[in-house]
Parts: structure tokens; sequence; C-alpha cells
């Protein structure tokens, strides 16, 4: 079934629009994946409507990478979303980046405005703050929300808080105009986010407009926040707060799109950019069930996550799939659902979920685990080769920083970058999805999935053509000192003199 | 709603029947609580129509106990089903026990039975095998199945194979007469015991005669096997096809009630006697999700199990409970549901479950856990108060027995017996239900989490009488050299003298 078919399938008109929730949450977070709270009836209830992927993965263990990935349907080391600084560091875009999506990568919304699609962002962009890298430059509409995290600083005055932008200007900053309290939790965000996208869908049913929705909330990031009327509601603490927010918020958006008779028009489609950050548990943090480690690491707690297709009347109810699916795959899907062609001018890693989410057919396709310049891991069938390990240095470690908290597994989560790249540990995760139990090397069984390993990683870096580095240079003057719009608020502050530097990426 | 206005509620008769399926299955080992390959949609569609129990217990980490637990409702330590042969040891039912099931234990089939009810075991019986311990000596009217576990010996030489039981007589013996190929793990049990099933309710059935079945399977126990026609099917090994055979029986067993019209009268649970062994890990053992440990531990892993009811026309579809509910609460329900009130002579830890499951009430209750003669710790709401921790001793880890495999909690996961009575290490199981994040004994909140638990704790201890232990004293010569039905087999073999010891636990 080609777009065509699936346009064709709509009753009520000929357009199809599409949605992405996009955050910061575990694999082990939702009900339908087994948290035990069992907190989460909307999203349970949108897998239990449409198709859970079981073997879906984002393409970094880091925000910033993976959402560019996501958009530009490309590995981060091709679209210029890493640091070659040093080995197989995660690097993200902070205030003081120098870098952000380059002009040269094809973003999602941009193509789709050729097919006539309105594009918003609500949420956090993170592919860059300065002017050339606003989203609105990049084929996004409308924009609200924020270039770059909410964790601070808090008090705007050695370093300017972290504007919200309302399309090309900035509308007041995190923790002065909007508020998130550290103390107790609350803030109003989600609710704000969440009637940006119910007045957004309404605008477009109204003017029978196609869109694309890129919902970027953030409430389960650390510090992680929930509305007033919902603090407090979960067994999970504040971090299951946040998460019963997002949850209840998912199933007002879908009820809207049913409401508003365009749920069979609409493609939806929710995932996470990266496994839960163990770091900030047992308070802040999430779950990645029994996945090994969390955000950061090349682990399958750091990269499997939650999703799930939900897309009435074409998507059979209850449906479960073991496509490996990776976050770039929602570039090319959402071309094909649009009727368009991906750019053939470059090379594109996402595939097009479509044949596998409405015929239930599986393609064989690799899984590459990437740290920053790095190739960590690579995911083949049921096989899982890791060509590196490591959590994090021993230096980082001694300070607290665990990515493993309660978990080690001896030569897997390793405090020094271990080369394995001669004889890689491999996993079968099937039987250990866990990550414990490395094959041994002597066995029939190791030999033959790493024949077939070998020629998928071999054609791989043969190929790669890697991006210019984005994510090398800082300098505190490039921070958010003056979005536009800060002289109507008489929010300007001074930056300070370019001092650009080679950014510390110590993971 | 009382049993009888339960009973009134049958349209097609006035008999209520019920089964239990118990067997060696982790948390995580089902797809409804988030195994990664999804691979039991019968247990998941059980779920969907009934109810699914997330805190639900068992009463020991250890096999024997466990079952004693369910069908006497009460603890081991009440019951007999422990050693006092050194501190906190697990202790089972091998062949050289001399102990089982006292005859002053009132079980569930024997007070069936003054109701009409008719009670057959399919499967491991594993509460004494000596003559006076006989299934159908308390309470059961057939028995299939085995009076120990199936994991050897294998040879019938220096000690007899495990006796397979029809009623009275043994019928023949493991790896004899009922094979398991240990190098194939091929075996054909669970389609024996599925049939034995069905036949069973079938029958009863025909004679519109209530029913307790008790189908007590162990193809997840090691040595792992699997029939046929479910070797190599799952994703997850030899383990994995064992799951599938049982979730494919279950299914076949619910849609033979429907299709006897008698689903409506008949009330299911599904559990699990101990969390996976995770020693057995990762070719033999399943999965405890993301809690701690595995069987033989009073961590989550090792007694927090997978629950479901169901009972269509009663049970409303989809249900979840955070009901705290206990194997033995097995015991009670059960008598409810026939309307009969549980002995008064005695304690009886079990509660009445069917508020909870019809009502959707939550009753205030403690969960305690044991190991052996010790209560190792508590769970009184979402606290869980460790009083003592330990994995096993340094010198069985130190042989490679581990039950915690890649799991290390600083002093929580210990290999010594550590006393923490004065001051217990008390986990938040809500936000925390790996048990990684011991709550700080200077906050406010330990503090008064302890004073509530401390109340529960002294009551417990200060009306606890331990029944005669069971567990103590072994001997080769009880053995089952010549099991009743020998002599037509030729299959009796001599036993060496009387020579009676303490029996040696090492966890």
């Amino acid at each position: 079934v080609g777009p065509e078919a699936l346009l064709l399938r709509n009753s009520k008109s000929t357009f199809t629009s599409f949605g992405v929730f996009f955050l910061q949450m575990g694999w082990g977070d939702l009900g339908a994946f087994g948290e035990p709270s069992k907190e989460t009836p909307n999203l349970d209830q949108m897998a239990s409507e449409g198709m859970l992927f079981l073997d879906f993965y984002t393409a970094n263990p880091l925000c910033s990478p993976s959402r560019a990935a996501l958009l530009t349907g490309r590995l981060p080391v091709r679209n210029g979303f890493y640091t070659t600084n040093a080995h197989a560091r995660n690097a993200y875009t902070p205030q003081d980046i120098v870098g952000g999506i380059p002009d040269s990568e094809l973003l999602l919304p941009e193509l789709l405005k050729k097919a006539g699609y309105i594009n918003k962002i609500i949420g956090k962009w993170h592919l860059g703050h300065r002017p050339q890298f606003h989203p609105l430059e990049h084929g996004f509409d409308e924009w609200f929300g924020s270039p770059n995290c909410h964790f601070g600083p808090f008090d705007n005055r050695a370093l300017p808080n972290i504007p919200v932008y309302r399309d090309w200007e900035m509308i007041g900053r995190y923790y002065e105009d909007f508020k998130i309290d550290l103390k107790t939790g609350e803030a109003n965000l989600t609710q704000i986010y969440l009637q940006e996208a119910l007045d957004f869908i309404s605008k477009q049913q109204a003017s029978q407009q196609p869109f694309f929705l890129y919902w970027a909330i953030d409430a389960t990031h650390a510090p992680v926040y929930a509305s007033k009327h919902f603090l407090g509601t979960s067994q999970r603490g504040l971090y299951g707060d946040a998460v019963r927010e997002i949850d209840d918020s998912i199933g007002k958006i879908l009820k809207h799109l049913q409401k508003l008779g365009i749920s069979e028009n609409t493609f939806v489609f929710f995932t996470s950019d990266n496994g839960a950050a163990l770091i900030s548990a047992p308070k802040q943090g999430g779950s990645n069930g029994r996945f090994l480690c969390g955000k950061q690491t090349t682990f399958e707690g750091g990269m499997r996550e939650p999703a799930i297709a939900w897309w009435p009347g074409h998507i059979p109810a209850g449906g479960v799939s073991h496509q490996l699916g990776n976050v770039m795959d929602l570039f090319t899907t959402s071309l094909s659902l649009a009727g368009l062609q991906p750019p053939s001018d470059r090379q594109i890693d996402g595939i097009d979920l479509l044949p596998a989410i409405l015929q239930g057919k599986l393609i064989d396709r690799p899984i590459f685990y990437y740290r920053g310049n790095e190739m960590m891991a690579v995911r083949v069938g049921l096989y899982k080769a890791h060509y590196w390990t490591w959590s994090n240095s021993w230096e980082e470690y001694s300070k607290g920083i665990d990515f493993c908290p309660g978990q080690n597994v001896s030569g897997v989560t390793t405090h020094t970058q271990e080369e394995h790249t001669t004889l890689p540990l491999l996993f079968h995760l099937g039987r250990d999805p866990g990550e414990k139990y490395p094959l041994s090397f002597a066995s029939d069984e190791y030999q033959r999935a790493m024949e077939r390993i070998s020629v998928v990683v071999q054609q791989h870096k043969a190929t790669m053509v890697p991006g210019e580095p984005q994510l090398n240079v800082c300098d505190k003057a490039v921070m958010n000192w003056s979005p536009p719009g800060c002289e109507k608020l008489g929010k300007c502050l001074k930056p300070p003199k370019s001092d650009p530097k080679k950014c510390f990426w110590p993971h």
C-alpha cells in the first residue's frame, strides 16, 4: 500500500496529518511496557487501539542528537550532531554551543511544506539557538517552546535564563515568566503545551490544512515538574506525577482528534529521545524496565524506547511489532504518508515503516548505537555486538555520576573505554535483554552471528561520510543574552566578549 | 457481595468452580507485565478480560513452602514448611526429606470437599512424598503428577528417579516413562497436563459437579522443557518455548470453559510459587522485570508474582488492582466463593480478595517476607522494610551461585546475613520498585513510615506461634524407592537403612 492508497482510504477528506510525541521517558515507564504502578491508562489505550513497537530505538542516547536524527532521518554522525573533541563522547546543545543544525540538512517540515503541510513544534527544539538555527528557518511555521533545556540557570544573573519563544520571538524566560518551582516541582508548562496542541489541531482542522505537529515536551527531564492538579497523584513520586500529566495530555489530544472527526486522517506516533536518566533516579528518573543502564549509554536502557503508532481505521488495533525501528524512520515514514520521496542526494538512515505498520511486514535492517564519533554497538536481528563499552569514566563515577545504578555487569558496564573491535561482546537480546551474559567467543553461535554482523559493520563504515561536527565549539558570547523580541520585553542582557573554546564533554 | 450473591448471579447453574495455575515464572515473564518479546497472547488476553494484580506476592521465595501456604492459607512458619537447622535458610522437599504437610493442617481441598467439591491436583505436589503426605490423604480426589521436582536424578541407579502418580499409585518415573530430553529440552509433559485438565473439566461439567483444579505445572523449572511443537518458537530460547506452551495451554483451558458454557461459573487465578530463578538464567531462567534478584531471596524479584484473576461476567474486564495480595489469599477467597468460612481454630494469614476483585476495594494488610525461621522484611503500603538482608553466602557465591546476577546494591544484596533490626533498610516501592535506594535514616519520611511498620511487626511477632518445623530432617531411606504401585510396574527399588540427619540448607 503506497501513500496514495492511504490517502484514498480517507473517507472524510484527502489529507493525512501526523503528530509525534517525543520526550525523555524510558521503555519501562508505561503500564503497557510493564511499569509496576501502571499509571498510564491513556498511553496504554493508545497502544491497545494502535500498534506497540517493542524493538524501537533512538539514534543516540542523548537529547539533541536524537532530535536532529528524528527531523533529518539521518544518524547524528552524518547530520553534524556529534563531537570530535574526544573519543566517543556524548554532546548536546547547551546555551554556549556555537553549532546547530546545518543549513545543508533537509528537515522533515521543510520537505512537508512542499506538500502543503503546516508544521508546528511545541516544546524543546534543541538543534541550536543562534538565529540561523531557529526552527522557523528550518521548515516550521509555528513554534511555542524553548531552544534549550529548562534545567538552568535559574536566576538570570551570571548567565541568561533559557528563553521561551512564540514563533520568531521570545515571550519570556524560564523561572521568570514561566515558573518551575524547584522545591515543590510545580509548573504549568505541560498544560500550556497541551493547550497549544489542541488549538493548533483545531485551527488546522477548521482550515482543512494538513499538518505536522511535533510535540516535544520535557516534564520528565530533571528538574521534573507537574501542574498542581497532578502533584502527589502518583505512586512513583514527582516523576510519576509528570508521567501522569503527560499521559493525561496525550489522551486529551487523541480524544480531540476523534471529536474533530480527523483521527482517521491523523497518524500519531509516541516515542522518546533517549532512555530514562537513571542518574536522576529515584526522585527524578524514570525506568528502562529490565534493560541495562540508561540515558548516555549505548546499552539497551539508553536507547531502546517505548513506541506506539496510532491511526484508527488504518492500523489494526492491539497490534504488536518486532520490527527494528528507529526515530529516524519517522522522517521517512512521514514523507511516505505525505506522498513524498526522501531526498536522493544524501544517505538517509530512516526507513519507511508503513509496510511494518499496515501489513505486519518485518524489514531486515541493523540498528547502530553511536556515542559521539564512535559506533559503539550494532544490533542485527536479535544479536547485539558491542565494539566498544563504557558507561562513564572513573573520574566522573567517583563524583557520584552513575548511569547504571545497582547494575554491574563485569566487562560491560566499564569505567574505562574498552575496545572490543577485534572480538566484540555479543548478546542475544531475546534470551538476554538485560545484556548480562555475553556469548562465549568460542561458540558456534558467536561465530555464525559475528560473520553476519561483520558484513553489516564493514559496509556501514566503508560508506560512512561524517558531517561537519557541530558540537565541538562553545562560547559564552553565543548564549541567550538577547534573543529576538527581548527589547519589547525589556529582557535583553549584555553578552560577554567572544571567547570560543573546545566544549568539554565528560561522558 | 457475599458468596451467596455470587452464586445467585450464576445463570446456568448454581455451582462455582475454580482453578489455580501455579508455576515458576517471574513477574516479568508475561507480555502484560512488560516482557520485551511479548509472547504470551493468551495470558495477556486473560488479563484484559479479567483483573491484573500488580502487587501480588508469594508467601515464600521457594517452591514447597509457597505451595504449602497456598493450600493452607498460612505462612510456612506456621504450617511447618520451614527449617530451624540454621538461621534464615530456604528449605523445601527433596526426596530425602522426612517431613511433609502435617495432618493437623487443614488444606483447601479438605474444606471444599464439605461443600461438595471434587478436587484435582495436576502436576507437582511438593508437600511431602511419604504415604501420610499423599495429596489424596489431604482432600484431593484425583492426582496426576509428581511429588517432587523433575530436576533429577536421571538414571534411577544410585537414587530413585522421581515417580509420576495417577491418584494413589505411581504409573512411571521421570526420565524413564516420562521423558525429558536434557539435550534438546523436549518433553511432552505440559501437553499431558493440559489434557488432564481439559478431561477433568469436561467430566465435572457433565456431572454438574463443582470442582477445584490445582494446575501446578513445572515446565519453566530447570531443566526447562517444551513439547516438539513449541521448541524453537520463542525469541527467548528454550525458557521462552516453555512459556509459550504454558500460555497456549492456559488459553486452551479458558476456551474450554467457555465452550462448555461454564466460564461464568468458574473463577480462575494465575500466579507463581516464586520469582524467576535468575541462577538458571539466561538459558533456563525467566524474568522478574525490573525487580531485584530472584527466587530464593526476599527482594521483590524473589516474591512479587505475576497474578491474574479471571471470571467472565463477574470480574470487570481490563481491571487492575493494587491490592497487596498473597497466594495465601487464594485459600480464603476460594472458601468464600464456595460459601465456606475459614477455620476459626487457627491463625489464617490469607484474606478474602473478593471485595478487591469485585468491588475494587483496597484492604490494608501487610506482606511478610520470610526465609526459613526469619521474618526478613515486611511491606506496609508502599514501604518495604528489610530487617535482615542476604542473597546467599560468600562460600556459595564463590561457587558461581548468584541469585542477583548483574545486580549489586550496596548493603542490600549482601553475602553475609546482615542484621538491620534496630534500623531497618527502608524502600519506597512506588518510586523505587528495584530496591536500589534505601531511604535516609534521618529523614522524616523514614521516621513516619517506620513508626507505622514497627507496630505491624511487633504485633506479628507477639502473636506468632511457629508450627513444628518439617524441613529439618533428611534420610535417604525415605526416598521414592518403592512408591505404591511399583510392584505392578516392576519398578520397586530397595531402600537403604534408615540414617536420619539434619538436612543441609545452604541458602
